[in-house]
């Protein structure tokens, strides 16, 4: 069945195996006129791209992307746009040996099941590598949403047993992590971070963690109520990247013990228009955006691949120890390179959701930029 | 724009207002044969109902569903189910004197900016009311998805800073819940849940709660890779019901602090079968169901209509005292009622993974309902 | 599997049985606003309804669409719009003396070979009582869309081996078929489509007709390249109303004998705006409206029930006489009242795409409305 | 707004410009095991191909495509498959001379309405350069839905004013129609095809033709009732290439004419199984497929390109005269090269109905495959 693509408007068909000749992505619906070029693609992938540095899988990608179609001097045309990354460091010959063995933690049991063959290839589409084509996507994404002023920022918050500190400004944050090697927040979480992912790779074991996102600038008006509810659709593609265990927008479960009283946001007068005055709301009332930073967090469960012993079965329903080759390449925390996918993301529900309210506003709605109704009646 | 309607297959459409003539939905998908009759969905509307003890809305509502196509001497036809559902307690009068008042945590705000006019008639489309549209559906789809032997059980697990005890059997717990009213999993959460809203009443206040959910017996092999992930779907579809705020599977967000070699469920044998050994993942791998129960939990945010006096604006942007009429009708926690929403969610992201299912699975796949491969090697 | 739905954008879902309690259809995507009554569906319905006089069914409907939601103090809210036209007369047992033979020209072999059930109860949802539902979803789509000055006009050209004459004015033509009992486009067509209809009356046989239709005023722009053009949009539409067996649009057929010389529709200006000066294309290029005319011709098999035996099987596959109970209802023409069916799918298909465009549409576009360019170079 | 993409679940979104770098799509829902390789691509290309003779356009194109993903030694995995086909002979400089006129005929007029541009280089998406995409996409789904036993067959049955023989035989037809120039069903046709294109071509202008289609067995049961009919999904297809002007199924516009007692197909027995005695209908019954061949044909307009002067405008208004430089490349007849892409399209169409169905299929369904009721009662 397709199941592919995603969005509804600004729609994205991904493609490739983890261990095939190239991964890539068609974005189609992205509107005319967008500044797009291959250098924006690459330093987006490069973020994401393995090899890096001593907290992600050793395995090298260039990650080069090659804009195929729907681009002609430098921008959109409106027309589909294809996307394609070679895959140069495809050794799927790593993977034969321990091919007859149930991975803990992995999906090559589900695939067994559902499709009936045994991907011992190194995860097919269920590798992070799919996740190149949605930091592709999101790059397309991002410049067209961010015509309107809106910026996605996202950092590590938790990595493993340690906090981040809180952050204050999520631009400085986000901006520090961009550089991070382990996408902290700032230097004193970054050196905890590492540290803790120093402890995890001495123990041959990989430890989880929780992505934190802010979209600012978000235009009020965004999202439709009961089906297609802003955060609804946040959450349906933030849980469908890889290892994701959680979302929350907002407040989140905390809200879920407070009190009424404590938690509505009031509303207050900003530059002579109304805004909440508040937003434990995470930016959303009804499904739809206030116009406030929509912000959230989610959740990442350890790496599956782990350098420790693991008992398991093999495919004759026979008791085995798995065991990775030595040198075999994985991440101590899928979260660190989740950052920039988490970004994507978000990028790609937000460009989505802008196309959707143009076809919604009609003559009677108010500008989604702004409220302006203070001071001249209603 | 279309956005009423959830399912790629199993596909509903939900209409009405909260103070309109009537509320409904209409089913599309549902496969023939299936026994459904006004009396199961009598039953199902019952418990969601308002009006039904002290601790929910003192809104009337019968809530008798009048089943119009589709069902044909007790079974369905294969053609569109369309269920009526009459509004007779609809009193928008009461709305009346707090009309030209922002709502603090209620969408008047971004339906105001959004469709640029002001509903003061108790939340139109974004009332809680529409869920009975949800429960409706929810017994077709359960009628339906039921047939394969799958389960679907809620309770409330925590209920402001009240928290259930642990749950052993969660059939047991359900059960208790069904005739709880505060969905309790047992007797002394129960008091206890009573205790808190009662408080939270007396301070004229307001507090969240966490549904738990799981899902028995799932065949091993729903939900699609990449996008159409089956916990994917289910957090779009259970981030979709009004106040609903985090989203967890499985071990959730808990996960991002363990470690891969404790996480990782190994595999076992079940009467000759290959299965996970323990159910950290919640039931999906790679986003497809291992045949293990599917948990999670979703949190509710606090009611938002409260009883004390809320400082806002009116439409003219001018500070004004925002306070509910005595008598007025709201939930004091709505987590409470949205259990049986929560059920009906999930039975309809199952429905629909059944049908899609039957479009994948090819002469190669193995069968859903089991994995036979033990023993007979591959 | 959810089929019963028809458009993006501006989506309904038809349900109900020819010999159910009801038929209806949810309009989901309508922009608020938009005036809306009963009075205005019942005029349409009325026109759709049989037995108005001899040349249709005599089955009695009375045909009073009840609007349950969506609309508030006569204009559209944005919500879901849900109609209800009860059935009564719906008379199932006239159906059963006939009810196990396979009826020649009918869908209930498909049925039966698709679903397993055989449905002897007058069709069911392959019944044209389910174009109930079409009309009244057009009713919705024509108030929307006509605010742009777009104007759906039909009629029937051909009956049988009837041609009217041909029609130089679409509109004078339309009026004229609003009010003939066999929506011929003038008095003359009109009594020599009646001259044949008595004829097949006594022969009691059936016969089949083409309706012509126009959408007059269509902005230009709609559409989208691809697969999304309007044209095919609108075949998809009209091909899928019951009897039909063939669509063209602008010279259609015709255009495959001619030569590109005079096929090719030039350019010039009308009121200083650069339009096409001819109009073989039909009001489309490349998919997309040009702002002419669009035009285009839907062929109706005759009626499938005739008074005359037939030859056919039994369910046990038995050489057997099919033959009308006398009095049976049904017309002998169809396509008679398939005109008021294909004005609204046509409505809904324009109001899809105007939808549509609004998505698209980007700061770079010119206004839909007019192509200004002449003059001002570019 | 996302528009390049066919299929409900076998899926494909097509790619590219007529004059950029590559044209190529993805197919996404292609079961796993089918076989597939670049050489069945390559075949089918090739006879799309332009340049092959002396009455297809002299755009020289290798046409080979290249398969990125999804297949795994010889067979599908059941995840996209992405296809590439590189441009070669992009000469857009060609087109500059003529770049300020609207062309007559051609969709650059529509193209500027709706997205502000003028594309200069040969049509971009709307060149038949993007049929390159369907025809392989249409190896995909003819590799898939072939297993079933089904076959398409198509040929030129019109082409201008010369009418092939009457088929006798569409096998013989379609085999001999595979390697004939213009793709005429026999060798007297072709002698008449030949022969008015040679005419055409001396007078400098174009014609168009009529494509014959016939899917033979297919099976009982596809194609939804209501909006997913069988034949108006193949409308739907088929109106989506470029340059179709009209489409009919089985009888089609003839059948409007005729009688009922005439035209309703009887059933009768062939090999114990209940089958329809004739097949006026074209192969459906109330939109779902009878078992008897899917029959119809399909309208092409005359090329818009033409070696004749045209009068036009500039973009300027400004009255001119509008002529294709010497040697500029194009088909005399779009309808020849038309001929794989119904073919393609129609398996597409078949391999979508094939997956639908099984979701549809319930216990209750009989197989789809044959209709084996006769003799063993109901």
């Amino acid at each position: 069945m397709a199941s592919n693509a995603f969005g509804l408007f600004f729609r994205y068909t991904s493609w490739g195996e983890s261990h095939g000749q190239a991964v890539g992505v068609v974005v189609d619906g992205c509107p005319a006129g967008i500044p797009l070029d291959e250098k924006m693609l690459n330093e987006a992938l490069a973020r994401r791209a393995p090899g890096r540095n001593y907290f992600t899988s050793p395995r090298r990608e260039e990650d080069q992307g090659r804009l195929l179609s729907g681009v002609f001097e430098g921008r959109t045309t409106g027309t589909p746009i294809s996307i394609l990354i070679t895959n140069r460091d495809a050794r799927s010959s790593a993977y034969e040996l321990i091919a007859p063995l149930l991975r803990p933690g992995h999906a090559n049991f589900t695939y067994l099941a559902k499709y009936g063959y045994f991907d011992h290839q190194g995860g097919g589409r269920a590798s992070a590598r799919e996740t190149t084509a949605r930091v592709a996507a999101g790059v397309v994404a991002r410049q067209f949403a961010s015509e309107t002023g809106s910026r996605v920022l996202a950092y590590l918050g938790e990595l493993g047993t340690s906090q981040a500190t809180p952050v204050e400004d999520p631009e400085t944050a986000a901006a520090y992590a961009l550089q991070s090697p382990v996408h902290a927040p700032d230097v004193s979480s970054e050196a905890a971070f590492m540290e803790e992912l120093r402890l995890v790779m001495e123990e041959k074991d990989s430890t989880g963690g929780v992505a934190h996102f802010h979209i600012l600038n978000t235009p009020v008006g965004l999202g439709d109520p009961v089906y297609e509810k802003f955060h609804a659709r946040l959450a349906y593609a933030l849980m469908s990247i890889p290892a994701s265990k959680g979302f929350e927008i907002g407040a989140g479960f905390a809200a879920a013990a407070g009190r009424g009283s404590r938690l509505n946001d009031s509303f207050g007068l900003r530059e002579g228009v109304v805004v909440p005055a508040g937003n434990n709301a995470g930016g959303v009332l009804g499904g739809i955006t206030t116009g406030e930073t929509v912000y959230g967090r989610v959740a990442f469960k350890p790496t599956s691949s782990i350098g420790l012993p693991q008992n398991t079965l093999d495919l004759q329903g026979k008791p085995a120890t798995f065991q990775l080759p030595e040198g075999s390449r994985h991440d101590p925390c899928v979260a660190v390179r989740a950052v920039p996918v988490v970004e994507a993301m978000c990028w790609l529900v937000l460009a989505d959701a802008l196309l959707m309210q143009k076809a919604v506003a009609s003559q009677n709605s108010r500008p989604v930029a702004a409220l302006p109704f203070a001071g001249d009646g209603l």
